[in-house]
């Protein structure tokens, strides 16, 4: 994985540390960070902030023409709810860890016009395989199935 | 509109009364409103709380269950981030205050499954078209065009 990557896979350790769920992301401006977050769901008891949203909200309030040239990395695909905040900012490019413990939207990202990149990066996935394994009804909560 | 309706209508008026942008929405599982939100783009420099969102949020963390015996009501049509947290929570069906000023995703949602009303109510155009004349770029920021 590259910096941006490595970053995003920081943050779902982060959130493993915190007692949350392992998945993390980060938003890239032209070559630079400008907003981290990771699956807060545990940590603040919320419903909405996977760690693609966390990284959104902590980039702030941006013009459309940022998004627009940005980059989001996250370390598993993205479900619906990330996904359409991906339509909505139509962030041109995403870059996805691993799609194997979910599968998540990024065909429909494709069609949509969104360019995706699946890593399949071990890291990513052994993480998530193993939480899911340790903690199987918080992944389901957090999926909603 | 029914009650709900009229909840999601005093929430976008809220929004107006904080200097915020007039969308709101409430949740209701077996009759009973369990998250009650509105627009926070602007009261908390959100980039993902919109009025969907923020309902959902504040419903807090729920089983799958829930979500698939409640209706969202919201006073605008959906964008494709919060369309997407109806997919993701499979929350079966959605009621619109109006989809003229934004078309939003709701043949989306139809094509996936999601029962949609759409009422045009003239007081939930109203608001949002006085806005959007009053506050084009605020708007314009919302949607990311």
């Amino acid at each position: 994985m590259d910096e941006f990557g490595e970053a995003a896979f920081v943050e779902a350790e982060r959130s493993l540390s915190e007692g949350g769920i392992p998945i993390g992301s980060v938003l890239v401006w032209k070559g630079q960070i400008i907003g981290s977050g990771h699956n807060r769901r545990v940590q603040k008891g919320s419903a909405i902030l996977h760690a693609e949203m966390d990284a959104l909200e902590n980039a702030g309030r941006r013009s459309a023409s940022v998004y627009r040239e940005s980059v989001l990395y996250t370390t598993l695909s993205p479900c619906p709810m990330c996904a359409g905040a991906i339509l909505l900012y139509q962030i041109p490019k995403v870059v996805i860890g691993e799609a194997q413990n979910f599968k998540g939207e990024a065909t429909f990202l494709r069609k949509r016009g969104i360019m995706v990149d699946i890593l399949e990066e071990h890291r990513c996935l052994e993480m998530m395989t193993r939480f899911i394994d340790s903690f199987p009804e918080l992944w389901k909560e957090d999926i909603s199935v």
